[in-house]
């Protein structure tokens, strides 16, 4: 393998314009022997808490040693900080305007640095291109091997967070929300199978029923062909978290429900 | 070249979500010299027809050696098997649902196995999202130079095949059918080129006649810039089928055709 | 750093059909050392204009060397020339259209090849899909190390070059255009912050004017968060070009103006 580490992009830069590409180009100039992966460019504009779940459901699925380079940056060119984050092995470089909120969730441990070692930057820094400017670069000497402390000082403030309570557990309930839609309509919730097994413990998830909308269904179900060809289903998805299908439809158009709508769950 | 084979990615999971991030996430891990290269993920969620059209279209195009990575997989979680087809010093790894179909049209004597060997697959797998845990982690190990031989073993039965009747050739008359519609609205067809010319040897393109709706073209065309401005053509497209087109507009618009619609062509 | 240079590619081709990723395949086969990039391919279909500005943008991110393969073409199949041009260190291959007039603008010594020797192309070429068969071939050689001049024979007619007067500039009043639209309805004008320095001297621009439509907005601003919710600005962008936004909006919508437009600064 080669000495480089490989640089994961997250930005809502779409692909329709030239921004990841120059972006690409900066990291080439620097680490041209880093892999580098689109994670995801079509987060919708300044849309930062589909941005923090995108990069907390992808997380684990890469090496140790990944870099991710994450630009939902509504607030560039004002004085909000450039962050490096160090969890689990990997390295995380983002806006601390709360795009770091899933991985800080999962990873409360992790070290934080306010990039400020304009040594690391493009010569030229532009006022509206800092992915360019400033996230690339920065990203691209990461995967070469500079530590994360060689970026700045350690940031010993509260990173920015996400709005939005977290799952609440009384008796045989759990309240929780919509946190993600994704393309195929599934609605994917904060209802993380571990914390109801620690909860609930040893209940039959056939006996489960969830409440969405006006909707109830019963039964935690295996997978979307399990279902009857336009049923709605609930099921354990792919990040550990409940979430709920239409086999063969589009769940959210159904429901007409969107991120942040509130889901119940009776055990 | 390094020692890895390159990896090709078609799925229908589109740009928008983490699934194809996730994907590379796990192929890095385990062949992270493979160059890992997009064919498509914007197939309709669940069209294997277009799956199967793309994989075809582009297969001759790579070197030898290549590993295609094909999820479109609404059976996901359920009983149908994941095959590993060996075709023309190619390595192909799909679900038996027919998106093989074009493939195996190409190259009747592939050789197939069932992916059952649990030790190139991620630990853990979960119900929704084999493209991570099961097709990926496969077609990284091929890449990385383990045997079909070694995924599991091989599959006798018949694959399940695409419906849709083949080209019928009658004196000087071909029936086929649209079976895929591109980006620029250019309707490609089921009649290629070869079979025509076997069918009816020495014939005169000039003079061929193409009927599609209540539309007749006469003459095969060599190019859209040979036609006028909005003029309607017909030609030998770069798959060596006879497409449809319509100068700097949209064919499937003008004509109102669709997949499936037939086309009859009067040699 | 692998000997083969990387590769860019910029098309209309979408990403909804196989025409990249067979472009890929054949970049692979000649060149798989390179490293290839992905500029842009969602350039609306024959938008040679869109195409120039977004290669113009871009090009100065790449390192030197790196060969851009361009391939916007509705004339593909006719007689239009293929070229080769040299400029900053940089290789690009692209059809003779107008889509080199970005570059040629900011490199007027760029040494420009038609290229001709199709022991560079593949050996069965298509009438309608050169992208594949001509410019990636063309394109995977040049990063392999042949010379722009093995490709054919240098270019002694003018270049085709797209319409649309220069910026114009008179006493204390500039006179441009809008070149371009992203994602976010930000819209880019020709006026360059360099050419405007040298034409209106030292002054300050806390007190530039600029219109638009019927709309003046006072003072040239950093960037987007420096303006209110909801308020337009203009600044410098990051391709040195005046720009016009909508903080957390989107200005294309608001004023209703689209390429072509014509903006009036007063300084």
């Amino acid at each position: 393998m080669s000495a480089a580490a490989p640089i994961v992009l997250l930005t809502d830069f779409g692909d329709s314009d030239w921004f990841v590409g120059s972006m690409k180009g900066v990291l080439l100039g620097i680490s041209p022997e880093s892999r580098v992966v689109d994670l995801c460019h079509q987060v919708a504009p300044g849309d930062i808490a589909a941005g923090s779940f995108i990069l907390e459901a992808a997380f684990d699925s890469f090496p140790p040693g990944t870099v991710f380079c994450c630009v939902i940056d509504p607030g560039v060119g004002t004085e909000r900080a450039v962050l490096v984050a160090l969890a689990n092995s990997q390295i995380v470089v983002a806006p601390d305007n709360g795009l770091l909120s899933g991985i800080l969730d999962q990873h409360p441990e992790a070290g934080l640095y306010r990039a400020s070692n304009a040594s690391y930057f493009r010569e030229m820094i532009s006022d509206t291109f800092h992915g360019r400017d400033i996230f690339a670069p920065l990203a691209a000497h990461l995967a070469r091997g500079i530590k994360a402390s060689d970026c700045g000082t350690p940031f010993h403030q509260e990173p920015i967070r996400l709005p939005g309570p977290p799952p609440s557990f009384s008796d045989g309930h759990a309240r929780g929300r919509v946190v993600y839609v994704d393309r195929f309509g599934n609605l994917i919730t904060n209802l993380q199978l571990a914390a109801l097994d620690h909860a609930f413990p040893g209940r039959a998830t056939s006996h489960w029923k969830l409440r969405v909308k006006n909707v109830t269904l019963i039964g935690l179900s295996k997978s979307y062909g399990h279902a009857r060809h336009g049923e709605l289903l609930f099921y354990r998805g792919s990040t550990d978290r409940i979430e709920i299908a239409e086999n063969m439809g589009n769940a959210a158009l159904t429901l007409a429900v969107n991120t942040g709508d509130s889901v119940d769950l009776f055990v």
